[in-house]
């Protein structure tokens, strides 16, 4: 059964008078967790907002392939009605939340609209984290929404042309940094050292392949830290192969416009600086939803998923700082977001319907990343390592399979078929460039 | 054969020393034009360079597709150097000109390179002609590029939300206005109304239909003058069908940030004004590019398409004034431009080599425009018009035919085979906003 998509389509008319007060239930962002949260509650006694500044939901796990063109904008993203399409009891509202009322219990919004709530649920997701670095948050480039995407792809292709006509007169050399060697720079790193491949060979670019360099740094004396020594080394294999330069144990501590500075004092050129150094909660979560904040931001709930000290407010997600018996808070995944979106569904309707909360458990499902065609990584929950052609097949089907909608699941298919082919073409389009000034 | 496509690889080196000179064709503009002339000049002994403001090719006959949510932006785009990946000697060059040096033989791009050439081509296609009508610059909307046909899907998709979040409180009335009764009006109406149709129910929008206006107006007492009036009458019927408002006769005198006044004094409040009234030749043409200039600013051409007073300066699709047999000029349609582009390719030739030119004439394909599904116009050659199931087929296999790339073909099959059954989903998402500021 595929999580995302809705069951039948049910037609029944909106609740209205003459029934006992329906509950609103305000959920605030439509990632993983807030969808979650929604299915949860669809076709449920309840009534649900769901707000977000975008239409649409985006499929984080797959953004680093949007920005390095090898899938287009649309392929990760879905419509937010579209998905709640059969629930009657399930809404949508555009825009963002400049405050929270807990007094009376309303979310304004920022075109000053008030949403009125019996439960709200913070569903906000995470952002870069830049743990102060001068420069970072300025030029170095993030990769938590479909935006952010865009932007990177239209620089690293820009970065390409620009390179190809200053090939003209001189010999020229780019280097394109990637921060950050948990899944998502090693994911980066692999998919841009395959783009580059790809624009050299197929689009004939007058580069040298070996003066276009591709360097991931981490901080750590491995990569993919989360994961065993022999799924580091083996990734580190890997995009070795493939073309990148793999620096360990190297702390970052300024980010230029056109430059990247190492503790040991070597300042290296680049064209782009790719952050995936971590995350923290996003925006001004705890100021502007006036909830207790934990660590990176966190709103901090209990094992319930209710925030501190308030009997209405949730938090789930990257968002919450949810306890974990294993170690202190549960890592910020995907998993851990629909897990405890959907738990946060049941327990607002404990809570409506006056029964009993229970405590939330991590179910613990293992994690993956992927480093290019045919190999990938996978830990599995009791601790063994998938590696190579079936890590990489096991990756594969499950990002199809979470995927929202059979119609995104189709069209990345192809374009992954597309690419891993390599035949010619694929989105590498530079649509955002001098002609709207974005 | 599919006309885009290139033939097998070639992977010949380029020609460099030890033979005799070889004559450089620079080519400004990547639309169905420019590519033609590439396409006329791939394999061939000259070293030809595209420039262009944008890495790809914008496929404009579905920008409206785009703009009413029924196709994504890379749909209708295909980067220019993989369509001359096979081709050795078409360079692509990623710029926009700023001025053309006649007696040096150089193009100066913004960035200040200079370009030599030996034969130029003047591709630069058209834009809007807004015939001095005061704020319809500045409010109304064209559909040119694919940043125009995001931009306009955005202020679309928008509007339905505002309303919606609006309907909370009032009965909310929602206009939209399309002038312009040709074949982009009549289509880009009828897919706005589709669109309307589609979010409504799809959606869940709490917005009534009959108060969510289409309006298409026109100065003609008919829509689709180019056409038999019969087949103007069948595209009025099917609108109106649609719940598409089409009002002819009328004369827009302003556009205003929120409203549309006509010249019989009605002054009409509407979300977005979207501009189809017809085009003229692209940017500031004559000053930039120092030649004689025609009507709507096209370059005026002889019949073998050099520029008037020029020995190596050619013109060709949209930004040419063809002289033609049947009437004053050619129109500015696609197959003009890939006609005039392959023809211009020829003479190009023929001038390298010392061959004598031959005289341009276009061969008359037909015109087509669809309304929706099942719904279409064509006008044969001969005068014939086919319409409805047999019209709207014809349609979409032509322009099925004439994508470039057969993965854009396979993906537009898919999207369009989706909103003919109206299934779920579909690309309505509202991808550049707030976040982006773009």
């Amino acid at each position: 059964m595929l999580y995302w998509t809705m069951g039948a389509r049910h037609t029944a008319a909106r609740t209205t008078g003459g029934t006992p007060p329906v509950a609103n239930v305000v959920v605030v962002g439509g990632g993983f967790a807030g969808i979650a949260v929604g299915r949860g509650l669809a076709n449920s006694e309840v009534r649900v907002t769901i707000v977000d500044q975008h239409n649409f939901h985006t499929f984080l796990p797959l953004l680093y392939q949007v920005a390095t063109a090898g899938l287009d904008p649309a392929d990760v993203a879905y419509p937010i009605r579209t998905i709640f399409g059969g629930a009657p009891n399930i809404g949508f509202r555009h825009g963002r939340v400049r405050e929270v009322n807990h007094a009376a219990n309303t979310v304004v919004l920022d075109d000053a609209t008030e949403l009125n709530y019996d439960h709200l649920v913070i569903a906000t997701g995470a952002t870069a984290a830049f743990f102060g670095i001068p420069g970072a948050s300025l030029y170095a480039m993030p990769l938590y929404s479909l935006a952010d995407a865009r932007r990177l792809r239209n620089k690293l292709l820009l970065a390409l042309e620009d390179a190809d006509a200053r090939a003209e007169q001189e010999s020229v050399a780019l280097t394109f940094v990637v921060v950050g060697g948990g899944p998502t720079g090693v994911e980066t790193a692999g998919a841009l050292a395959e783009l580059i491949s790809i624009a050299l060979r197929r689009d004939g670019l007058r580069l040298d392949r070996r003066r276009v360099r591709v360097v991931l740094v981490d901080l750590a004396d491995r990569l993919l830290t989360a994961f065993p020594p022999s799924a580091s080394g083996y990734a580190a294999r890997e995009l070795r192969a493939r073309g990148v330069e793999v620096q360990l144990a190297r702390s970052v501590v300024e980010v230029e416009e056109r430059a990247i500075r190492f503790a040991d004092g070597e300042r290296l050129e680049t064209a782009a600086v790719i952050w995936a150094a971590g995350v923290t909660a996003s925006g001004t979560l705890a100021q502007g939803l006036s909830v207790a904040a934990g660590p990176s931001g966190r709103a901090r709930v209990g094992l319930q998923l209710r925030c501190e000290g308030r009997d209405n407010v949730w938090a789930v997600g990257d968002a919450a700082a949810i306890p974990s018996n294993s170690s202190a808070f549960c890592p910020q995944l995907a998993p851990v977001a629909i897990q405890s979106g959907r738990h946060c569904a049941e327990q607002i309707l404990h809570a409506v319907r006056g029964e009993p909360l229970t405590p939330f458990s991590y179910h613990n499902k293992g994690i993956m990343a992927t480093i290019g065609r045919r190999a990938a990584v996978a830990k599995l929950p009791q601790g063994g390592v998938i590696r190579g052609t079936l890590g990489w097949l096991a990756w594969l089907g499950l990002h199809l399979f979470y995927l929202v909608g059979f119609r995104n699941r189709l069209r990345v298919l192809i374009n992954w078929t597309w690419r891993y082919f390599d035949w010619p073409s694929g989105p590498r389009l530079i649509v955002a460039d001098a002609e709207t000034a974005d």
